[in-house]
């Protein structure tokens, strides 16, 4: 019998069910390396590689919003979401497919636009659009976008490697998309609200966290600066889900606790007026947000050490401990919160 | 300037609008073999072998109809589809990965019979459930799954090798699985319009083509016979769109044409009493009918001899002629009807 029974999917967690699911498939083939757990499946390549391969579905109405977001950036966005996959394992992306499932209403100029977006990503990511379909759909657009990268054999980075005492650093800034999207579903309200249908939303005054949101960027370059300056994380993941979320992916895969400086957040200036407007909490934006694409690391001091010799681009926000599964903040006041498990 | 414009994909054809989408991505990977046209993408991965790739996306109400179909055959069905794509090269799946868009409605329960019917799927073609996600969606259950797979480069078969006087083969039986379809969908109206609501239909007539559409097979035990023989189709596809459809697809990628004996199709009686019952005609099933799963292939007089001292599962149909994108075939009569480029 199974231990889950009746319980909807966000009762029992979405990783704790894939994980279980996985069970009622008990065939192995000898060259995949790992499988469920990190951000794409390894599977052996040559003596020197690895193959890394990545796929996601992306549901109109669920990840992402045609009524503000034109087809062009959609195409864009889900190549940079879905190579963000690559790179967190330390990889290259190299080839992609995409299937789409298209609903009568999209016509051939809408995915024309849609394609062009996709291969403007496929460039910036160096990546080769490779196959896929085309199929029909009911109502969503449907999106499936699946990568296949590759990665040295001594450089590939699971999320399972934290070690004790190793800082916890991440690239860029957080909350940013999240804040974005804050902004662009207040304009779509106010637009719904108009009685002016040409009315257009002024956003220039968010600019980057609206850019952060619509059009993301995969941290293809910090992967170069590892690779360059030989700097090796122990562990690591791509923000998508949110960083609690996603650290805690990190600290269960490692067996670890984790302890944050909510101080040491990196937070845009624009994504804290945005959470000020809104009359919400910053921090939450992220610890919470999704979709921001960073990179979340751990390494040991040497490392960090190197890499701001060469970037400024990240911060460290805290430690992992030896605290299996304990997640907690150091506030801004000294006290410190725990974050269930 | 587009040459499609506002057409709609059904006026410029599915796979002539993929080939078109696929120019607005121009970068080009070292390692990538070949792409867009035939049912997986080519990678090199060693001295000796390719890794093939290949995606495909079922929508619920598109692809099958939950109403009739249990979910764990549809999981297998999803799992038995998608490695057919590596078949039709002559490879070998290895691992796979499935993402899941999911509604509400879904239970975990019934996420678990799909995961069920797709580990035993993963089992029978020797394959490795390795990733996927699982995400939220509005209406219809999306299920995407991708295909990693190897082949050795001397094996290798694309849809693009079929030369002049090639017989055109095919496995098992033709037009079965759409058969089966009519039947399950005459079965669901009657219990719509049926006052019992526990009323259950009686298949025992239509066991053999009920089967083929809910739970068809990909012929693993076809490519196995070619290795074993060191037989060497010149061309080859899976039948997932119908046979008519697929073959176009070979003879349009080899530059050439096909002449069919209508004759020849092999179809099962189950198939031809259906087809009887609907007032049908049961050749439209045959050339017209989906997701047979069966392989069509084309070669040489002495490897159809070769195959034929192994096999008595599969059918010579016609022949490869040099009347490039002419597709013929003559009837029990006698007369030659041509099919629409």
């Amino acid at each position: 019998m199974s231990t889950t029974g009746n319980k909807s999917i966000s009762e029992i967690g979405r990783h704790g069910l894939i994980r279980e699911l996985t069970t009622f498939s008990t065939w192995r083939s000898d060259h995949v390396i790992s499988g469920i757990g990190d951000d794409a499946a390894v599977i052996e390549r040559d003596e020197t590689t690895y193959t890394l391969i990545s796929s996601e579905t992306f549901i109109e109405g669920v990840e992402f919003d045609l009524s503000f977001m034109p087809f062009h950036q959609v195409g864009a966005k889900v190549v940079s979401a879905a190579v963000s996959d690559i790179y967190a394992m330390n990889g290259h992306p190299k080839a992609i497919l995409i299937n789409l499932g298209v609903p009568n209403r999209i016509t051939v100029d809408m995915i024309q636009d849609l394609y062009k977006g996709i291969g403007m990503a496929c460039s910036d990511y160096h990546c080769q659009l490779s196959g896929g379909d085309l199929t029909g759909s009911h109502n969503a657009l449907v999106i499936s976008v699946t990568v296949y990268g590759e990665v040295d054999k001594d450089r590939i980075i699971y999320n399972s490697g934290a070690r004790e005492g190793d800082a916890i650093c991440v690239s860029g800034d957080l909350g940013s998309a999240l804040a974005g999207l804050k902004i662009l579903l207040r304009e779509k309200r106010h637009w719904e609200d108009s009685e002016d249908p040409v009315m257009q939303p002024d956003l220039t005054d968010w600019e980057y966290i609206v850019k952060r949101q619509l059009v993301p960027v995969a941290r293809k370059d910090i992967i170069s600066l590892f690779e360059e300056h030989a700097i090796r994380p122990t562990s690591m993941i791509d923000i998508s889900q949110g960083l609690l979320h996603d650290l805690k992916r990190i600290t269960n895969s490692s067996g670890k606790g984790a302890y944050l400086y909510q101080a040491a957040l990196p937070i845009d200036l624009q994504t804290r007026e945005a959470a000020n407007e809104m009359e919400e909490d910053v921090d939450k934006y992220a610890l919470y947000g999704g979709e921001d694409f960073e990179l979340l690391f751990t390494a040991g001091e040497e490392e960090v050490t190197k890499l701001a010799e060469h970037s400024k681009n990240f911060a460290v926000i805290g430690k992992i401990t030896d605290d299996a599964g304990q997640v907690e903040m150091q506030t801004g006041e000294g006290d410190v919160i725990s974050f269930e498990k």
